[in-house]
């Protein structure tokens, strides 16, 4: 079980200076604008990311220390299995955002909907596509759909083919 | 910049024994099922995950070594910046996929949408709880390389039926 080692690729620039001024549980909207200050040796692989909305921020919970299998989330009163909540004392405190992506300037993402706090280390960002569960429910069908279309679409060349 | 130490909670069991046999690009479908072995130390953090129907499962892309600020992803065939793509070859080489829980046996997650290698270690599971609405959702490249390729595929069908 060897640990692995993860190296910030940036920080976090946001209006939270302490964590009681984010909003939590279920229904906490995060509209707070902040920047992801990406180092500036990274700034090629920020290559094309304007063009997508939304962003995943894997980010670490840099202040928590340690955990505990059972937590109560401020959205409850009963407790549950950590891993069953998002709370920051994880066995790693890692954490995951949906950010909006603004604009970007140089190795610096300007974006809304930031639930960190300021000089969070940012470890990872990927593009937001469709790993939504209703996404897929329905990309089911569709995929379907898309191959029927090619399908139909081959046959209809074939049949053209043959006149 | 002080490194972050990870430590695995638990190891993927997936029918995917090497990277080939695992579907990749736009419209790959992962209906491949597997188990999320959780350490048994852990178990108790598991307590009421059964209750969410999809989990967000953070794991490591444990055969990667190192990275390129640009790539070419296996669905375009124009390079990206990294940040812009789910490339394995990242500065922390983090992967996010989002399974569906079938169901839970002890510290054992039954889970559907495996797109794991066998033997990946977990560094976390969150309850997958809301997502960005589709209209809202803009997706980059990708959606231009989707683009071009049926129009690709519908010059072929023209050559075709001009033959």
């Amino acid at each position: 079980m060897e640990p692995l080692q993860m190296t910030p690729i940036g920080w976090v620039r946001s209006p939270h200076a302490e964590t009681s001024s984010i909003p939590t549980g279920p229904n906490a909207m995060h509209t707070a604008e902040g920047v992801l200050d990406i180092r500036p040796d990274l700034e090629a692989g920020l290559t094309d990311i304007e063009g997508f909305s939304h962003l995943y921020v894997l980010w670490a919970f840099h202040r928590s220390d340690g955990y505990d299998l059972m937590t109560t989330p401020p959205s409850d009163n009963r407790p549950h299995g950590l891993f069953a909540t998002r709370t920051p004392r994880r066995p790693n405190p890692i954490a995951l955002s949906v950010v909006e992506l603004l604009r970007r300037d140089g190795h610096r993402l300007h974006v809304r909907g930031v639930d960190m706090l300021d000089g969070s280390p940012i470890l990872d960002l990927k593009p937001y596509l469709s790993s939504v569960p209703e996404d897929r429910l329905r990309r089911g069908w569709l995929a379907e759909a898309e191959q029927d279309g090619k399908r139909r679409e081959n046959e209809k060349c074939k049949i053209q083919n043959e006149k």
